[in-house]
């Protein structure tokens, strides 16, 4: 049987020369992958106390809404502008070019509430900031950040991210 | 108990005026609405022989990914161009106004396999063409295509999706 490591595709030079992409994608190649994955997200949330899990589109919404669904959990999806047609909160944040700006639901959640963010991969951590900063505008809390993959050596727990709870089940250098 | 229908809010003039927006995102906003939403889905696959579920960028990751979680299978996402790692196919197809393009991975099906298409809904059927035309090009056959909401009266099922195994959970009129 493959580990799920064994299921993650290094590919070079994607999307721009000299990054190593690693490819969560090839998770999802079978079921036996997707079903591990689950089951080891589901793990890093054991004793936690949560009311919803946030994911941030698009790759985030392959994990995250089976995690929700495993868990019996609502989910709340962290969209790229104009995307979601209810009320919206709105969070931009800076990219190493440019910036790039979330949005979600004013109604998504209540406050008070207890909420999981969840990605496919943490690099340097700004879309996860940008999307517990609307949770916390929102009244809730972040419970943790919860990623498949990490790249450990890009800062983001140091920097942007400092001061939250934060898991992931593989963890790959970034440089 | 809700039903599932009345999870699905319709919004008025989103994303342009004179549209009746059903937005399926209620369905998540609980834990049940998204465990009620799988079970009416699975329940439509119930019998069918297949290989995997092809869901389509963003919406149709949230109801597809935890679809074929539920059931075992493995998950092929159909994304807009430029967002898959590996070698992809590339089909594109006209809009109301102008065209659209998806991808899929030419490694994501073998040949002679069965496969389900999944978006979370259904309008003049364009984008599941397209998809259904990227399993074809590989060599698989389309199983089924499977929607959360069907709009039934903008003609898909005899105009481009003719010929195909449609299904669908709930169904609103599109005018």
């Amino acid at each position: 049987m493959k580990t799920l490591e064994e299921y993650i595709v290094s590919i070079p030079d994607f999307p721009r020369p000299g990054i190593l992409f690693r490819d969560v994608t090839g998770v999802l190649d079978s079921g036996e992958g997707l079903r591990l994955a689950v089951e080891e997200l589901a793990k890093r949330l054991e004793g936690l106390e949560f009311d919803a899990i946030a994911g941030v589109e698009s790759r985030g919404f392959l994990f995250g809404a089976p995690l929700a669904y495993h868990l019996g959990k609502g989910f709340i999806p962290v969209r790229k502008p104009g995307k979601l047609p209810r009320a919206v909160v709105r969070q931009s944040y800076d990219l190493e070019y440019g910036s790039a700006t979330v949005e979600m639901h004013a109604d998504a959640l209540k406050k008070g509430q207890r909420i999981v963010i969840m990605d496919d991969l943490l690099a340097t951590g700004g879309t996860a900031k940008a999307a517990a900063t609307l949770v916390e505008r929102l009244g809730g809390t972040v419970a943790k950040m919860l990623f498949l993959v990490e790249l450990y050596d890009l800062g983001a727990r140091e920097g942007r991210l400092a001061g939250y709870d934060i898991d992931a089940v593989l963890k790959f250098p970034g440089h």
